[in-house]
């Protein structure tokens, strides 16, 4: 009880502290929901799309990069308010550290939107053989964070 | 039989006609996860924070409102080839108008994605009203689509 109290009123606090809107608090469930919507996207165009250019297992096309890059800058922003401590909880791939280990999940997030804005620009660049480096340094940030905080698939 | 092979081939040519990178075909089941995950994300962003703004049931919130057309200038170009022909036995909420009324369907992906062009303009003005006016535009073409191509929730 007194740990329910105290999640609550941290919980509060922060929400204080977000700097955005007072939305109704979404249920853990639908945060969940959103959170690997977010995610599953990120997979569709970049695992789906983008790694296999790099890997040379599918045509480069600069198009869909640039298009894709774009995307991948909102979509990278979008799981991260899903892991709320109301959904630690809900059944999904996430492992506790995301909940335990937050800092070194933040930092992961940070890594992941720092090497995509640099796929945003170096996309632009017209440079094939810099556009695919970057885009394998995005991989090495998913998949180290992929490795601490979610379940083997 | 004749059908099958017949939708083979019209998926064959529109594939060719589609004018991006032949990606290896997704799985119909994999289609209807990405395409629900790019509403989802509509969702979260315009009926959970952007429309009860508009309503005037939560602060008006220029920030989140600029930030969130961006997001929604990108997630409403993201869910319609997850529409393909592929999917249209697996269950989900879209009606079969989806897969025969084509035309009409692309007619409301056209209309959401000038509406929401017009919103990230307009959330760049610092004209609340007019803002307001923009999303509850956006709110009715979502609405006059669900009508005709979602099953009521």
């Amino acid at each position: 009880m007194n740990q329910k109290l105290f999640s609550a009123g941290l919980a509060l606090l922060l929400g204080a502290g977000h700097g955005v809107t007072a939305f109704a608090q979404a249920k853990p469930e639908v945060l969940v929901k959103q959170r690997q919507a977010a995610l599953t996207l990120q997979g569709k165009y970049f695992f789906g799309q983008l790694r296999p250019m790099a890997q040379g297992k599918t045509p480069y096309d600069a198009n869909v990069v640039a298009r894709n890059a774009v995307f991948l800058d909102a979509l990278t922003q979008m799981p991260w308010d899903g892991f709320a401590p109301s959904t630690r909880d809900v059944k999904s791939g996430a492992l506790p550290a995301v909940y335990t280990d937050t800092a070194k999940f933040k930092e992961n997030q940070d890594r992941l939107r720092n090497e995509i804005t640099r796929l945003v620009a170096v996309s632009k660049s017209g440079d094939e053989d810099a556009v695919k480096a970057q885009i394998l340094a995005v991989n090495k940030v998913c998949l180290g964070c992929h490795e601490t905080f979610r379940e083997k698939q």
